[in-house]
């Protein structure tokens, strides 16, 4: 995607439908230009003037004397198809399209806008919008929007879906001095999307960490691939909206986004390693932490404090965060008990007493971050009559400086007595917070990233080539032909066992004595359901007779069953009856599918039986990309695992059987996108090995 | 607990170590009381002064001319107990007892603070401290602190185990303008508590909000007879802190508090009404928005914004914060139609573009409020090109004024654009936040309050009078005296059948014949189990046969677990075997209890079975104060409940002979403080009645 340099970086920029009259956004646009010291050529277009913020203004970006890279378009939405020709004819590499107007109008504006994406694609211009603020890049420098403000330099990227969001955190930004690399306005994303941008980001030399701000993601399995590269470079943060039934529906009226569901989200950003702020202010704490201090080595935490209450207040958040308190040295305890006043705690959290002065703090601060067993620390600081705010900035900042490897944070409690030495800490990119919760939360989202670049195991999906899929194809062919939706269970039995899935043995009889030479051939005992795609609940019908151990029994049971059905139900369709071995009951587990409109096949994993639905012991991974370390850890977040790895005494599972059950399924249902949901419940789990007994299988 | 009256509002304050030294503590108290306008006598103490700050300085408080209601004691800790009892001898009220010293070093500390409490005990002395920062009221005014600021007047009372709490939320108060009738700095609490203040505050005219930071409640029946009548008078939102192990470990080395655990906590909060903050700043956003809005009649929360983004990060905040987005009257939909651009949404969220000016948002709130199905509102506001911060917070006022009954609150985001209006709404108290979360959270937390007003029910605890207490004693006294711990299972049957819980019968035979014979009088079929105070796991060791159902195979079966103990276990210590009627399987449910260090017997309500452990599926509950609407509450809490009210087609189970259950329960556990330990698993739920089966009591 190295277009995306030029739309950065261009040598030039054509302002289409430029204006004159101070407000307005044709004028406003030339003007930021101008102002955000861009030193490429801009070239006003626009019929009826002669000159524009004294740049000579051309009738059409056809008469611009020199190539232009990248046109802003601001007209009246039905001019915008001609402009964007006339565009393409003069050779612009890319657009941005603020006017709105366009799909989140309904549906004419969404037939403007496919034939605005069309134009482009013959002209082979990439455009960001329409319906978008523009875009901001401080290193360029470019301010090609709308935006009355322009950012500091830094080095944080922003890609917002909102517009709106844009101004409000630019201009909050200046307020507490944060720098950005870039500002992008997403709009429409008729044609360039966050995952362009997030590949972008990722190689963009002056961005450290990238923000995001999305209702939904415009191309799932692009945002996967890109998503996963990018994270191994810079951490992703993600703020996604519209996660809550009436979010999903006023985010839908907001851009007609058709997003996936909340679940399938929560997977991919997992899976994909972008870390999920859980809020806005969650979203730009993070993004402070990570533009202005480096990615912590683990999980251990050193506090440092000169009051108790704070102090436990920041202990039990470290836990509630899923991060540790650093346990000291015996030397480092022993230098802080020596130096720090007797009623001093010398063990994390340090209390340096109400009374300590900047050079305690500087002291108890450098033995800590000399411990090989801390890995970030945090001072907390609540005013007193002789606390020393602004000495103690000066003495942390020289720590973080002696110690750079080490994160350093602060959490300043109070108000004027605290400012100076506070902003003392932000000028010198020591993160500082008016309370300990959010700096604990902004480490605890350091730290996942930490973990994130440095998961072990094999990133890539594991491939079977022992796979049956010309089975498989039969199969669903002959349901197609048969005009059904749902496989029999003799059919979908099938296809798992052709994909390697060890599974009963079930096969359909239509004549009593077939179905009792098919239990001699499987073995006994054995369990006979009755087969008839209108049948759901076979139990409550009496079409399930189990546990018959002999030739004369399953004939028997075979007649019975038809017998029954035929009464109660004179007019159902009957295709026989199923024989199904019956297997020895092992831990019941339900590994199931459906289809995202997103991300494609989500697959879940949980506890099996009839509790289910009660239980709700459920993990969600998306196929796509699923790895056999991501199967595994989805597996242990479940209770089920607990059963699984022995409980009270029972023998541990196969588990190594089930991590290729599941990754079989993955690829069976990437394999073939016509099954649209399967359920497999229970899957016995054994001592040795696991076998599918009851299997559910939809196709469209 | 009048004697706060005086605490308050003293007609005299003298100062025990009085300095004229700037900046020593008895110097800075002496300045504080002074320059907070107190209009009562201030006599400072101190053999070695005449004069301090401008006021005559006594060699004693015995010399003070005047009656001393009040006096504020800093002598070094050895000298404390001198002048308490100087104090007392003078006929001093109240005392606050500022030094260090006691109770937080060790057992020496708490030895003195045990003579300093018998010193007040024995004047009718009441203390707050020691080791505290003191107390402000800014309604007296008095600062009997050494605080170096002191508090705007306003309604919010502020209780604190963390004097460094007190002195930077003071210091931010002023930065965010925010009042406070009260500041308490606890200390020690080794005579006045969190309880005490508590009470007061909620009789206290000029208190509308009760704020608590505790680490731990000094004494809990105390603490939950006051909150639970404080909590119908005004809201109570309390940060507890040491929830965590290492929290907990901190906590306890800070002040040397005993906390209990935090399930008990959380339980007592919730049966008191109180309001639990999660965090500092959700404790202080609640403050604001408590102190300055009505609290909502109801859930249903209307938004309006001028972008689309943060109007769905509100939306799903609504659903994730248990509110409901309102649903507009037809009438109020058509209004907002007719005036508002065709591109507005004018359902809730309502986004009146970002183009809107302040009329159009006046507008939109005024339909809104009107609205019956409308209990809150909420403004969002994103600065752009047209923005109107300033006129949009006039407008907000105006309607606010117009509706005085619904809360309405804003979130302005931004910088500098947004500043004057952000502060034109926060002087106007209608609350102003930076970000959509922290506002919905805030109005989460008060709808709970007027959930909490407005819980309909018995508030008082359902005593029974038919329980055989004597016989309870007698059991008790017989296991006291065979110097056993554990109760055997035909003892605790009958311990609950005493207290009229059904109990599937269960007798302690020592010969076959007997077992035999008590089966035929308790019908068949019964369970047979080893008796063995030494034996825990009866059924790995071959102590019980099930499915006994005549009088030959109990007998038989008698013969058969004795023989097999004597063999395997030739030492133990055997009491017999008990006979118990098999009982008809129901839903199995499990109730437990634990006895919680502060807060007393804590009982447990959940699924039953083996798989206890694994699902934890369980809510929590005190017995102090326990009524049938709580009982109802904890029940539904849980997934079992889902079980109870018929799963897949059973029969709903008998709730209220559940929670009659559970109230018996909680009776028999407080009535004799001596059980410690009881677990009912299973209790067999049925259509009608319900049974306990397997019953543990442990006793001290």
């Amino acid at each position: 995607m190295d277009s995306l340099t030029s739309f950065f970086n261009p040598k030039s920029v054509a302002v289409i439908g430029a204006s004159k009259s101070p407000g307005k956004i044709g004028n406003v646009i030339v003007k930021n230009i101008i102002s955000s010291g861009y030193t490429g050529n801009v070239f006003p277009v626009n019929p009826k003037e002669k000159e524009i913020e004294g740049l000579v203004c051309y009738a059409s970006v056809i008469a611009a004397p020199e190539p232009v890279e990248l046109a802003v378009i601001s007209v009246p939405a039905p001019l915008v198809l001609d402009m964007a020709t006339a565009c393409g004819d003069r050779g612009v590499k890319n657009l941005v399209v603020i006017t709105a107007g366009f799909k989140e109008t309904g549906k004419e504006g969404l037939r403007l806008e496919h034939k605005l994406v069309e134009i482009c694609r013959s002209y082979k211009m990439r455009m960001l919008g329409p319906n978008c603020v523009g875009f901001m890049d401080t290193h360029t420098p470019l301010n090609a929007s709308f935006s009355t403000g322009f950012p500091l330099k830094g080095e944080i990227a922003f890609i917002s879906q909102s517009g709106a969001m844009v101004l409000s955190i630019l201009d909050w930004s200046h307020s507490v001095g944060l720098g950005f690399s870039k500002f992008i306005s997403l709009g429409n994303k008729a044609d360039l999307t966050e995952s362009h941008f997030i590949e972008n980001a990722a190689d963009d030399p002056h961005t450290k960490v990238i923000l995001c701000y999305i209702e939904d993601v415009e191309n799932g399995p692009l945002f996967l691939e890109t998503a996963r590269r990018a994270s191994r470079k810079k951490p992703i943060v993600i703020l996604k909206s519209g996660t809550s039934q009436a979010g999903a529906r006023a985010a839908s009226s907001h851009t007609g986004a058709l997003a996936g569901s909340n679940i399938a989200y929560e997977a991919a950003f997992r899976q994909c390693g972008v870390i999920r702020a859980g809020s806005m202010p969650e979203l730009f704490d993070l993004a402070i932490a990570f533009a202005n201090q480096p990615v912590p080595r683990g999980e251990r935490v050193a506090i440092i404090t000169n009051s108790g209450g704070p102090g436990i207040v920041a202990t039990d958040n470290i836990e509630l965060k899923n991060l540790k308190m650093a346990r000291f040295t015996r030397e480092t305890v022993e230098q802080l008990r020596k130096e720090l006043p007797a009623e001093s705690n010398i063990y994390n959290p340090v209390d340096v007493l109400g009374d300590a002065k900047a050079d305690r703090y500087r002291f108890a601060l450098d033995k800590v971050l000399a411990d090989p067993g801390v890995d970030s620390a945090i001072v907390l600081l609540c005013p007193g009559g002789v606390t020393e705010p602004v000495d103690t900035a000066r003495a942390m900042v020289e720590m973080n400086g002696t110690y750079p490897a080490k994160p350093l944070f602060a959490a300043y409690m109070g108000g004027k007595q605290i400012e100076e030495g506070a902003k003392l800490l932000s000028a010198a990119k020591i993160p500082c917070f008016p309370f300990p919760e959010p700096v604990i939360s902004s480490i605890s989202g350091m730290t996942s990233y930490h973990r994130i670049k440095n998961a072990s195991g094999n990133k890539e999906r594991h491939s079977f080539d022992n796979v049956d899929s010309k089975t498989v194809e039969t199969i669903l062919e002959n349901v197609r032909t048969d005009k059904r939706l749902v496989l029999l269970g003799s059919e979908a039995a099938k296809v798992l066992a052709a994909y390697g899935i060890a599974t009963a043995a079930t096969e359909l009889a239509t004549q009593p004595e077939e179905a009792a030479e098919l239990a001699d051939e499987m073995g006994y005992p054995v369990v006979l359901k009755i087969a008839s795609p209108k049948i759901m609940h076979k139990t409550d019908v009496g079409g399930v007779i189990t546990g018959l151990d002999s030739y004369e029994k399953v004939r028997k049971g075979f007649i019975e069953i038809i017998e029954k059905i035929q009464r109660y139900m004179p007019r159902t369709v009957i295709y026989g009856v199923e024989v199904q071995k019956m297997m020895p009951k092992g831990t019941e587990l339900i590994i199931g599918m459906t289809r995202d409109v997103q991300f494609g096949p989500l697959i879940a994993f949980g506890l099996g039986g009839i509790y289910v639905n009660l239980i709700k012991d459920v993990s969600f991974r998306l196929a796509n990309g699923l790895t056999d370390a991501e199967i595994k850890k989805m597996i242990t977040e479940t209770k089920a695992y607990t059963l699984l790895r022995g409980y009270r005494g029972e023998k541990p599972a196969d588990l190594q059987a089930i991590v290729e059950v599941i990754g079989r399924f993955a690829q069976l249902v990437t394999d073939f996108s016509e099954i649209t949901e399967v359920d497999i419940n229970p899957l016995f789990a054994y001592n040795r090995g696991a076998s599918a007994v009851d299997v559910k299988i939809t196709i469209s």
